[in-house]
């Protein structure tokens, strides 16, 4: 049973990145996700949960995949909280182009929220290698291990 | 080991809602979850999934709760989309004020997006409860059993 209305596309940029075509900048990864850095953040320390099994977004996805992903994204959201020192966390997942899907496998934003301050529009501007790979760095010292 | 900083509050809203103290327009509801409209929609059709277990959010929820809410998440944000002839759908959570939280029971946002139009601002206007005793039926009507 067809579940979307456009099948998974393989060329995506988000599969090129699982196919380590291209660059990224990770935080965390096992067998089963990808945790990146959003090189376009809304707020520091905003990050990226990718799950490895290919889907265009939740509505395609295999529930045995999504019953992983709530406990992962906590890990990560503690670790964004406590190594960004921020506020509070936001956590936002769009499915297709009318909700603000843009890359076409299923992927979860992590975005820490910083008291008075308001969030960037996202894609507004690329952050700096430098203080993405830094981020990266200083995210990852407090992740736990992901299941 | 205590995750937040606050601990959970057993008089909050939703716990009141969870306890059939105060009514709401349920679309689905079984031993582990409530799904019901949201009084304040963002969008026409706009639903909250709430763990029956009480956690203040994310940050400080079971891991065997949370596995199960992202499957019952795509049931229902099919469900939605069918039933309200949506474009697209968002999922967004709210974790402490900062970030937008205002309930302090683990609940998701589920959005439907339709193409052309903006999202209302959350808590700007109270929907006519004739109007979400309607939605919360016709989405009720395209949800599958969710485990």
């Amino acid at each position: 049973m067809v579940e979307c209305d456009v099948e998974y596309e393989k060329d995506n940029i988000f599969a090129k990145i699982l196919r380590k075509e291209i660059p990224n900048f990770t935080v965390y990864e096992n067998d089963n996700i990808l945790v990146m850095m959003d090189i376009m953040p809304m707020s520091r320390g905003h990050c990226l949960l990718l799950p490895k099994a290919p889907s265009r977004n939740l509505l395609d996805a295999n529930d045995e995949v999504l019953g992983k992903i709530l406990p992962a994204i906590k890990k990560v959201a503690k670790a964004v909280k406590k190594a960004m020192n921020a506020d509070g966390i936001i956590i936002k997942q769009f499915n297709e182009d009318a909700a603000g899907q843009t890359v076409y496998h299923l992927h979860f934003h992590i975005i820490p929220a910083y008291r008075g301050e308001k969030l960037a529009r996202h894609a507004d501007r690329k952050e700096d290698n430098e203080i993405l790979a830094a981020r990266a760095k200083e995210i990852a010292n407090y992740i736990e291990e992901i299941d």
